[in-house]
């Protein structure tokens, strides 16, 4: 890591959690980095990831992680097996920093070549005592807010040679059909699938479940309201949607969803 | 526009959009402001505006694009038509910014006299290559970001004469009655309607859809717990709510239920 | 109060509301807040507070109040008696300062001995004319944006001796066994009691409402997923949870429910 948060005077921190909009803690997070950083711009990822659900979060962070500039740092609570042995990192990648559980919920950017990831392990660095359900107040907060003032990743813990990475199901080419599933499904109803959106000009026509049936288009007001269609998405995959309406309620599929794609 | 962020040395800008806080979307808009705009202030409006639900956005948007200081450059991005001919508009009026699709979410700002409307054209401004389904990212944010950071705000593109604004629907008198629709409902399930405060001292009762009788008071506590009453609510308008309830809920009604006022 | 946040150049403002993320009241506040105090920093500490919930209001705000830094301006406005006689109030405490409707919404400030509490009087603190609906905009915000650029506390109005502090239910002890309620259920389901946590060695198994038994243990970990666990949450408190699941909904339980403990 060559970026230094600290050359700005201040840091930027990202909060993406499954802690809600209803209690308080998001604020406890906050509270903790505004004592130990005031000068760092803490913003709001998103809040509301179904509660514990790693996969959401991954694919999640992989919208914006890279957005941010140089030396953000990205801090990731969805941690179901909190208190549990499960480890805590710290981890810089291309010039950012991510903070989270050891569960996979960071894995796009861990999985990256240049990643380096450590074990969170300093208690000096921790909010004391550590809690046995709430390390995104007591673990991960002072963290983050410590790397956005400056302090050196390594100073965390030792290295991790090994972080969790969920497995990232690969989409593959049959004879005349290309297979995928679906990764992820958005607050539009939006259909995500792994299929790449390089593929989209060799496909006609796109299935879900074995059954539903929709054409592959450029945008969605190519098709009438109420209707399905399949199109490159902003995170660069082909995506089924129901113009004006939610394909994942009206189709209806849900996360998992097998996929066929014919070739034209 | 004399008004200049850039005097400030930093910007502010506010994002109202429908993406809701389970995904990534709002994040990947504020990763690109913060490159391309790093000392700029960005603040969530709100997020949760119904899906491609434009009135709604442009109701909402008036509560508050006003109260920010000058200078504001406040984004609204609820855009069905994403992808289609539909322009993408930058304004200027009374000396905030208005950036946003041009389908008629942000009416109230551009229906002002002195709004001056651009189309969003300088690709030089634009994230390369822009997306079919997420200007928030590609096309919005980015020029959100410029303009907070002092560009001006012509540079955007050739000016529109005709930015689109919803209809918006006007009360009328009649014998010893006034005449109106809800055009809100809020999360409290106030029914806000289009009837002036101003008119609260000569009406006696107002009735929802025909069949509903609220008395006219000055405040909730005028009423028992589970009554209706209506009042003069914090939007200047006449609004039906039920004490310690849900107006929507419990008569029940919906955005764009009439409603008939019985002068005094 | 000898905490001064002018000293630090800036002040720092949280906002804890029922209002919601769909509406436009908590941007109104902010800008409220940005045109009086430009150089603040504004946190969201939640907004999806139930409707008129004062309880858990006060809750949520004990999460997180004595977190942040002093000199922070911590504003609530869960405020169903808005427009009656109830007063407003601003408090300092601690070295924070508390600015909320006198309805019980900041009780677990307002109640710690050094706490200094002033009705909100002064009409130049408020922006004009003050609505009957909507103090978070024309009340709480103004006076907060004055606090954070170091107005003095007493500024706002005359003391309070008396403000409104909610009857905390306290647990009891009879022979073999340990009495208490639940106080909150978060988004996860958790129901968190008012048995304190350092009662959690003596207690073998936890009774809900009579009928359900939880063993005591240290993590979530401890059990199986779908088996009901207590242990000492976050705040301190015992708390009831069903592993990777909802003791809330499964139980099921909600706030109010009585609890039993056995001890060993």
């Amino acid at each position: 890591m060559t970026a230094s948060p600290s050359a700005a005077g201040c840091g930027r921190i990202t909060l993406l959690t499954d802690f809600g909009t209803a209690d308080g803690y998001v604020a406890a997070m906050r509270g903790v980095i505004a004592t130990l950083a005031p000068s760092a711009t803490v913003e709001d990822a998103a809040h509301d990831i179904p509660p514990g659900d790693i996969a959401a979060a991954a694919w999640t962070l992989a919208r914006y992680w890279q957005l941010y500039p140089p030396g953000t740092v990205h801090v990731v609570v969805v941690d179901p097996g909190v208190g549990s042995e499960r480890r805590a990192l710290a981890a810089g990648v291309l010039d950012r920093f991510i903070v989270a559980p050891d569960n996979g919920c960071a894995s796009v950017a861990l999985a990256m070549p240049d990643a380096r990831s450590y074990a969170i392990r300093n208690p000096a660095l921790l909010r004391e005592p550590v809690s046995r359900t709430f390390h995104g107040r007591d673990v991960f907060a002072p963290v983050a807010a410590h790397l956005a003032a400056g302090m050196p990743l390594e100073t965390v813990g030792p290295p991790i040679a090994d972080p969790v990475i969920l497995p990232s199901p690969a989409p593959w080419r049959g004879p005349g059909t290309v297979h995928g599933v679906v990764v992820h499904v958005d607050r539009f109803g939006n259909l995500i699938t792994n299929l790449p959106g390089g593929w989209a000009l060799e496909i006609g026509e796109i299935e879900v479940d074995g059954r539903t049936v929709a054409p592959v288009r450029d945008t969605y007001a190519s098709v009438s309201a109420g209707q399905a269609v399949a199109l490159v998405g902003s995170a660069g995959f082909i995506e089924i949607s129901i113009r004006d309406g939610s394909a994942a309620r009206e189709l209806p599929a849900v996360r998992g969803a097998t996929v066929r794609g014919s070739l034209r």
